[in-house]
């Protein structure tokens, strides 16, 4: 693609990202719902503007990396801690019910062979951390006890996911279950989660130190973005998701985040501050990218509208991924009203589910129509509990006492 | 290329440059030194650790579109209009002298291919903004009387540039001398540099509008970010340098332009300085990337360093390409070191140049001692004038009163 082609596509991209996310604001819609539907207007769905090209599906990584990472800067590592187990709780029941409901409607309600089945769990399984915490974000609901679990419960839930197609993966090329492969990821993973926000730490401090003696401007801007792309890489490396590294960079340079016996200069407000005045313009510009590449990667027109297998099973597996992803919620100890938030914020699918999805239509486990289908409830399933979120809190906010 | 590995060459040539860069500033070498250096030790010259793959030099045009947006922000309009005619002159004569000289010493003194010594002529046209800016700002003298003037010449020079090189492609096609085709870029460049700077005011005002009822944040990066990459875009359409769209870009939203008769809202200072806030770490974010890539781009290995007509032809050269562009600040009127300050930092060459000497190597119409020798002629055109121009400076500051 000629540069020249790229600026302009970056260009309708941010600016009808801008237009239509305001325009959802106006109408009291949540703005990423604008921002998704800028993608599936420009993309294969409607116009076929704008095709989801390797340099923009970078920059859309980009976004989502940074969008963790700014959601691990105000992550408050403590309440996090606090609310693991039941994170965790959410996120195993999250996966587990979702993933067998979705295997036994594809292979005993539907008949489709084992290997479909499997991967069509697998497409239902985790929770679109990106959408979830966007939502939060413009319901200004990101810093409440229940958003912290979701949180939580989102990134334990992309682990799981991330293992989840890897095993799976290995299933489909006929290599048998690796058990070794699939448990060294996990281990891999993890000690990524333990160890790197304290190197990430231990860098930021080296940035800090260099922050006084620098002498050309723009030391923050390059140094922050450099740390976040080399947890993001080395999350990969360890068989990660990238994002994880954003997140684990993200809250080392949180306010919240101390090294034990003071390895490291404890951050200090001013130059938290300054890291926060310096990131969100570079965060701001990249984040819609990525909502606007979950809309372009949705083609619509693939969808074979006229098949009712494709109606009846993309209803029946929005009903299971639905139901099964509000269960996780009820397995923990908390207040009727949080438990319903919590389930809620679970359902949105998104980027995870649409990696599933192509990959299994590329190696030729899904059919069109099972294709279409799964596409179908992935779209309704980011898309309808935005609106349902939006109307719970509204409607029971007053019975959510924070705590 | 992976997207992981992708990401980690964004961190190392972001740290390298930086460090490069510091390290340059702490030994009182101009910073920009550092980062170019960071690129020939990363690039095929040295480490070979990385390649310049599109993406990479899709970003450092991105960077350098931004560097010009800013240096545009920072220009006053009024003070460019009245520096326009020694500009234009000291901009002509520093494109007709190094292309006359670079031309005969190839025809006549080295016997070269007709084609061959145009394009070597050239090579050595083009004066590189984003370098002579940096230089001029690394000193604090991007204000000065003398670099508004430089600046003037090198935007004025990059557009016979690309007129030259439109041309002299034509004539390496055989498509013989286009004279429509190189006067209709001529025109079409002049009408963009009068209305692009107009049009983006317009849209500014539109920006500022939405800015009081804008409902999620990013408006200002996300929306100048655009305006800036469609305006590279239109520049490209019309057959302009992409960066000058930037420029025109910056100008529109410095404080000092001003549209007749109050078409548009004034630019407020406040809005002025948050577009400024905003920018300031995206600009400082991407331009590094740009002055890596010129390293990058450097293949100093391609050079048979055996060969006495490399070392001659070069030599010659680099002699015609710095007296040809010292000679143009000699034909204005204006005080002797003044002149010898313009004339100086109209010496560095780089991006065109490079491309330029990538043309012609790719056409066929360099062999590898030729390209070599222009090679070396545009690093030690870039690199050499930087060590001068400071010394020059500390030498013979108190002779440049301020006027």
């Amino acid at each position: 693609m000629e540069v020249s082609t790229f600026f302009i596509h970056i260009t309708i991209i941010l600016l009808s990202a801008r237009i239509l996310g305001e325009m959802a604001a106006y109408l009291s819609i949540p703005s990423v719902i604008g921002e998704l539907m800028a993608g599936i207007i420009l993309g294969p769905s409607l116009l076929g503007l704008i095709e989801p090209s390797d340099v923009i599906k970078l920059l859309a990584e980009i976004g989502i990396i940074l969008l963790l990472f700014e959601v691990g800067l105000e992550t408050d590592i403590v309440r996090l801690m606090k609310t693991g187990v039941n994170s965790t709780v959410v996120a195993l029941f999250g996966v587990i019910a979702p993933f067998a409901f979705g295997f036994c409607v594809g292979y005993y309600l539907f008949a489709l062979p084992f290997l479909t089945s499997l991967f069509a769990g697998g497409t239902l399984t985790a929770t679109s951390i990106g959408i979830t915490v966007r939502i939060l974000t413009d319901l200004s609901k990101h810093h409440s006890r229940e958003a912290q679990m979701v949180l939580g419960a989102a990134v334990i839930d992309d682990i799981i996911g991330v293992i989840l197609l890897a095993f799976l993966y290995d299933l489909s090329l006929g290599k048998g279950v690796s058990l070794q492969h699939t448990s060294q990821i996990f281990v891999f993973i993890v000690i990524f989660m333990v160890l790197a926000p304290t190197a990430a730490k231990l860098m930021a401090g080296v940035i800090r130190r260099f922050d006084s003696v620098s002498q050309i401007p723009g030391l923050i801007p390059t140094t922050v973005v450099s740390l976040v792309l080399f947890f993001a890489w080395l999350a990969h490396a360890v068989g990660a998701p990238e994002l994880l590294g954003g997140f684990a960079a993200g809250i080392a340079l949180s306010r919240r985040f101390f090294l034990p016996m003071g390895l490291a200069v404890h951050a200090e407000p001013a130059f938290a501050h300054r890291i926060e005045e310096n990131m969100k313009p570079i965060i701001h510009l990249f984040t819609p990218i990525f909502f606007v590449m979950v809309g372009l990667s949705l083609n619509l027109k693939a969808v074979n509208w006229g098949s009712s297998f494709v109606w009846i099973f993309s209803a029946v597996l929005l009903i299971t991924a639905v139901i099964g992803k509000i269960m996780g919620a009820f397995f923990i100890k908390e207040d009727y009203y949080r438990k319903w938030a919590i389930g809620l914020c679970m359902i949105p699918r998104g980027e995870v589910g649409l990696i599933f999805a192509e990959l299994g239509k590329a190696a030729g486990i899904f059919n069109d129509d099972v294709y279409a289908a799964l596409v179908i409830v992935i779209a309704l399933s980011t898309v309808l509990p935005i609106f349902v979120i939006k109307w719970f809190y509204s409607r029971f906010e007053d019975k959510l006492g924070e705590v």
